[in-house]
């Protein structure tokens, strides 16, 4: 769980009058199987996990973008500390708490 | 309210062994004095506002930090939309929508 | 001249056959007319100089797209380091030294 | 060849007095001996390949600074064209025609 990645994903050039969501729609029910603690917000979806779970995770939401996207688009923000914990919460709580 | 800024910044060296929590409380505190709305997470903060606004409350992050650290880094992901109406809740919801 | 910049910003729905290089040419004819010291990248344009003229520079750039595009997309990746010392060739020149 | 992929990867906490370097020059030896086709940048390393290989690269990094790091921090921009053609020069120059 020492993985917190946030990911945005999106084509370059989409059809549907040019709405992500739809997209973003797709790559999130492929987050939702992997079974990973996850967290969707406005600008990119944030996924907690191991090294390999998180980058497999990564893998199969442009698997699945391939399929009919001519060019997509992707940042990846990685913060990756050693350790067991869950920092979904911890780290906005840790702010909070010095506020 | 067209732009949706999503701001990481942290010293790369920070003192107090080495949490950021403080630094990152230090950000969103000037973010809170902006005045736009906002929206605490993991990985980032997520700003909206006009484009000037915006850009503005990130210098004064940054002038923030500066004040005692030596190097500081800083990842700024804009998705700016022509158009009046606030996304900071709609974007996600348009995906949920679509699940 | 302690402020490095890497600056990726293109319109989402681009017009002309999907071909984003239009836009960047208009983006780095800006960034040009700044007089800022920059490096053109197959991934973004790098930039030197103070905080406030590269933050200027990069509205210039935006306020350019605005024009014509509906929605744009932009990252900026900021090093920041105290000291008046250019690094657009140290940095990498450094790490080659060690290699 | 149709993922151009920009890697930022560092320690947060770096040991030997704060400089990065040494460290980007693990990550850099890590992709030289991926045999992908790369550029070393002041704010990152531009990877090209395909998917698999490139996010096996990015892995391949990632465990050389685990070793000894206690936390890393990563940036991935990707962006992927269907197609087989290298990207690595052609992408700049695209841009520098329309100047």
């Amino acid at each position: 769980m020492s993985v917190m990645a946030e990911l945005s994903m999106f084509p370059m050039a989409p059809q549907s009058r040019g709405s992500l969501s739809p997209y973003v729609a797709r790559v999130l029910t492929v987050i939702r199987q992997s079974g990973l603690t996850h967290q969707l917000g406005p600008m990119g979806t944030v996924i907690e996990g191991e090294w390999d779970a998180v980058m497999s995770c990564v893998s199969a939401c442009f698997k699945e973008l391939e399929k009919d996207c001519d060019r997509v688009y992707m940042t990846l923000k990685i913060d990756w500390k050693r350790g067991n914990d869950s920092r979904m919460t911890s780290k906005t709580q840790a702010v909070m708490d010095k506020l």
